[in-house]
């Protein structure tokens, strides 16, 4: 069964991270949440739970930085936006060091929203990508920017707010479990006709 | 500003939660998560979290039967899905009250997926009414059950499932804020090319 870390700090958009997390548990991958802490909050290293972009509170499974925590243990890295939040992200050096890690061995890495900004901290090679069009002006002369909803380059997967999460999501369920299990995890939730996606 | 109470239980579907409170929160609603008990728990008055449908432990903002919390006091009360979620919603008796009370008061109550059996236990009248296609057959021969994305019927608004969700919160930003707030808070959402909602 693959199996994915998502990273979730203060500040994390609560849709981007929800949709993501819940979407791979449908599809039967192995989800952990792990915390960045940020570092100018010195109560950090205390807390069970984060505090959303909008105020939802949310409890995570595991501390990125503790001993018993294995990363590189995971099929697929993800990296949520919300603009605290990915500032926190985007500014860590071992979130850095992890993108490089997984790219350099072919595994998946997602990165939503503000969240693409890690692409450019961790020095990732000039390539397709895509992001919030408030992040934009970042990334633009460092990538092929791209405004599609996801951008799919070798292992790399960018998309550019909530109302591309769950395209974004179910990108990454086919990309860790096959298009049949897309389709099986779409059906039951009930888009509209004619979404897109 | 208005303002709503969305309830919240052990299974509830996260996605509905999580984007029905942070798409209301964007359009400067005032929200309030309120935690229904499961009775069947007899730890259940000690929580300060609850258990996902798909295992994201969001923490709650009041407890329902708390004498500091004031359900009437909010201009929306809503009921998202998740099986277990909704059934524990659906058969509580202050739940029920509360749904009868702000239908009587013109005041909004929304209900997403499996919360739509709510209706039934309030004995909600006759009228148009959606929800997840696993609870139709409970509902279609009360209700003038329909199969759109979201049915609006007076003062109840319900929907059917995680990707009908954000048409559901965009349609009670409508309602509470205005059709200018509607698109204010939908655009940065930044939904792909050709959405429908």
């Amino acid at each position: 069964m693959p199996s994915a870390a998502i990273l979730i700090a203060d500040g994390t958009e609560e849709m981007e991270f929800t949709i993501t997390y819940d979407t791979l548990v449908r599809a039967g991958v192995t989800c952990c949440s792990a915390y960045v802490p940020d570092p100018l909050d010195h109560d950090g290293m205390k807390k069970s739970y984060i505090n959303g972009s909008r105020g939802i509170k949310i409890m995570f499974d595991a501390v990125l930085s503790a001993h018993e925590f294995r990363p590189d243990s995971y099929d697929a890295l993800i990296i949520p936006g919300g603009a605290k939040g990915a500032e926190i992200m985007s500014k860590n050096p071992t979130v850095q060091g992890l993108v490089r890690e997984f790219i350099e061995q072919n595994k998946i890495v997602g990165m939503i929203c503000a969240g693409s900004l890690t692409a450019l901290t961790s020095n990732l090679s000039r390539q397709p990508l895509t992001s919030h069009p408030s992040v934009k002006s970042r990334l633009e002369n460092h990538f092929e920017y791209s405004e599609d909803p996801v951008v799919i380059s070798g292992t790399l997967v960018t998309s550019r707010g909530p109302g591309t999460t769950f395209p974004f999501a179910l990108s990454l369920v086919e990309l860790l479990c096959g298009p049949e299990k897309r389709e099986e995890v779409r059906g039951p939730m009930v888009f509209p006709p004619n979404t897109p996606f």
